[in-house]
């Protein structure tokens, strides 16, 4: 190890590092890579580490800038990706036994392509809930994710390998997905920030689905910074998306520090202020405080919202699934295979009415965002439960905890808000996070609310406790 | 009434005529009203007749021309239109018992207040099948429409009455819609001209729906002009059709009489060329034959596309019609609550699977069309059935009448393609259609081959002989 501890440096510290030639890329990666193997053993959120080609990645970068070449934003920077992106030459396993036969791979996802242009180097593939249907970071095939911040506690899913590997310092990037809350929850267990875009802008070319009209792939980082470094380098139209919007680019970094002076912010009452434990509605009252805000606005039929869509994904899961749960059930996670077979069997005409209800949720949570730029709201209902615990009590209620944690992610991510999601530290224990929501499209506007309490000190990522 | 019997007038005759002043808008509209009285009571087209509505918007047409004003292209054409389109004053009834109790329509549906924008004048409300979901024209509220061609006949539904009233002269032009095949198969039974136009062409603000992601809305006429006319007189944006697609006209008379030497046109093989009788597949040989077209193209999975496009049906009916089917199941038409029902039933994931097939259908389908212009189908396997006939022999199987009439125009309607249902005579007896077909937008195409055989008297639709 050199004297600076690369393998837990901001990306943006090791790009520039790089670029002035203070450190090699082949450096920066075996730092990486040797912390992996002493740290993530008892973390447990690598499924594949590929310390071969990230060498040799490593390898073209410090010989391309011997001669002289530009580097890209991110060079040197190790990141990892939840086992649903495509990485050339390995089954995409999608966190299930039964994908590990599909055929390997033949190329990149789009999206860690992108990340490997911009000059970051690609380490290993991280652990997930099965087919991304969870919230808790438990997988029976490859073990659970344990929280870094206290192993005995859930990492929180269903990309619980991507909040592991950032929060434990094994990588200062991730990629991870977002269907129902699977980056936000993860970011708020684990203490870190995650990025879910706005539905359709970030492609999604070369991942394996779950439900293809709520699906989001995003970054999770240790900072503000790392993340819109990430995000910018990721954005831009991709013909093999299949969801392509043709979307321009909308840069973040240049704007990011411009404060929220101009801002009008608002806390999400009603339903978002019931259901919480007092932890996680005053790590959202710290934040609206530290903004000095103190405008309530309500989110109308929240509780439909997130009725609709469980419906719609459990509708759209078992109909991708469909096949494999008729020939294969047995080869299921249990918790996975019910909850997909329960969908199965749920009548056409109350999916179809929860689309009808998305479309008339969606115009009349636009219309708020002519009232306010940014709304405020808890990730989760509480920190991280402990391993295996399988209720939550919510209002005084014991209810399953596997489906209720996302009950305040799925009403967002339902429309395809974009969404940062933020740490907050009321006390020396766990993290909690904060939804950082803003319009369509208007992800610059949630970064520069979250850089602002990043710089202000209301919210941060440190290293766990761990090595 | 007049020696020129106005009532059986071509559109377009009537609007010249008017324009000249060789008749006034008040004869045409009497002589109209007069012919529905003395001949409808035997066809059962109309639910409503709307006498001094149209009584009084033929004087101010009168008045106007009097003062040298600018008549529209359809001055003073009488036409009326399927009661599911909103009439000012009346309830949508949808050929329901039930609807009859809403509030009356505040204003006009966007395609009837365009028409009588051009100087129609809209005479009454159209029979039709029980909220669409129906192809013989039969009601069990209303009165079955009659086929004025052979009274103990199917006119074809869902859009009987537009059928009916058009091959009986009553009205030169009629509106209707086209979900599965309802503006195709009363076409083809009852003789006359039908346009589907492309999905999203015309506005269909202010009409009941049925199912959203397969309504059509188009013209139906005794002359491909006619329908040129009236479609022209349609199109353009509407900002409250619910599926805006913001599409500007296109104008397809000038075009009308090209011909059609510069087409590439082929009959559908496959799936279209089994099921048929002898005389629905001599119906489109005959076309065939006229457009010296020896070429056959097989539509890929027209048979799942015929099934996904029912699925669909079935569970978004079912959904629209779910607290009606709960509350009120006995003042359906049997035939049309058992089938909702058993939409309600369905399971979610077969309907996601019917949807995502679409799409690869679609792709394909329009693939084809990089080889074609038009594509020549059957609209039924059959001519109009007897009245009360429950059965349809589909190569040598007996099946069930209602559900299977549209076999051949659900696959076509299913990825919203254009298409001119245009009637061929074989002998002197009952009409049979045949669908031409084109690419999306490409109505001008289809109407363009339409006309040529009408000129060339492979296809006309002349007034049953009643009175």
């Amino acid at each position: 190890m050199s004297e600076q501890d690369w393998s837990i440096a901001p990306a943006a510290s090791i790009a520039t590092a790089l670029a002035e030639g203070s450190v090699r890329a082949r450096t920066v990666v075996a730092a990486a890579l040797d912390r992996i193997g002493r740290v993530d053993p008892a973390v447990n959120a690598f499924t594949q580490v590929l310390a071969e080609r990230a060498l040799a990645r490593a390898d073209r970068l410090d010989t391309a800038r011997d001669r002289g070449e530009r580097l890209g934003c991110l060079a040197g920077v190790p990141f990892a990706a939840k086992n649903l992106f495509d990485i050339a030459g390995l089954p995409t396993r999608a966190g299930s036994r039964i994908n590990r036969e599909r055929a390997p791979a033949e190329r990149d996802a789009t999206l860690i392509a992108r990340l490997e242009d911009a000059g970051a180097i690609l380490v290993g593939a991280l652990n997930m809930g099965e087919y991304a249907y969870d919230f808790t970071g438990e997988n029976i095939h490859d073990g659970n994710t344990r929280n870094p911040h206290d192993l005995g506690r859930m990492s929180g899913g269903s990309s619980g390998g991507s909040g592991g590997a950032v929060a434990a310092g094994l990588v200062p990037l991730a990629l991870a997905s977002d269907t129902n809350g699977s980056i936000r929850v993860p970011s708020a267990f684990c203490g870190c920030f995650g990025l879910k875009p706005t539905y359709g802008r970030l492609s999604r070319a070369g991942s394996f689905p779950f439900v293809g009209s709520l699906d989001h792939l995003g970054p999770m980082g240790r900072s503000v910074e790392d993340l819109a470094l990430a995000y910018e380098a990721m954005q831009g139209p991709d013909p093999a998306d299949p969801v392509v919007t043709g979307r321009a680019p909308d840069p973040v970094r240049a704007g990011l520090d411009a404060g929220v002076a101009d801002l009008r912010i608002a806390v999400a009452g009603g339903y978002f202020a019931r259901g919480a434990d007092a932890d996680a509605l005053g790590a959202v009252a710290a934040l609206a405080g530290a903004l000095s805000c103190t405008r309530t606005i309500e989110i109308p039929q929240a509780a439909r919202a997130r009725a609709s869509a469980y419906l719609i994904t459990a509708a759209e899961g078992a109909a991708l699934h469909l096949d494999r749960l008729r020939t294969r059930a047995s080869e299921f996670d249990p918790a996975v295979r019910d909850r997909l077979i329960a969908g199965a069997m749920l009548p056409a005409p109350f999916v179809e009415r929860a689309q009808r209800f998305r479309r008339w949720y969606r115009a009349a949570v636009l219309d708020l965002f002519r009232e306010v730029d940014i709304i405020l709201a808890p990730c989760t209902p509480c920190r991280a439960p402990l391993s295996g615990e399988t209720t939550l009590v919510l209002d005084g209620v014991a209810v399953p905890m596997r489906a209720n944690i996302g009950l305040f992610t799925q009403p967002i991510s339902f429309i395809g808000l974009p969404v940062v999601a933020a740490p907050v530290w009321l006390d020396d224990g766990l993290p909690l996070g904060v939804q950082i929501i803003a319009a369509p499209w208007r992800e610059d506007l949630a970064l520069r609310v979250a850089r602002h309490l990043e710089r202000a000190g209301f919210v941060r990522a440190p290293v766990a406790n761990l090595a």
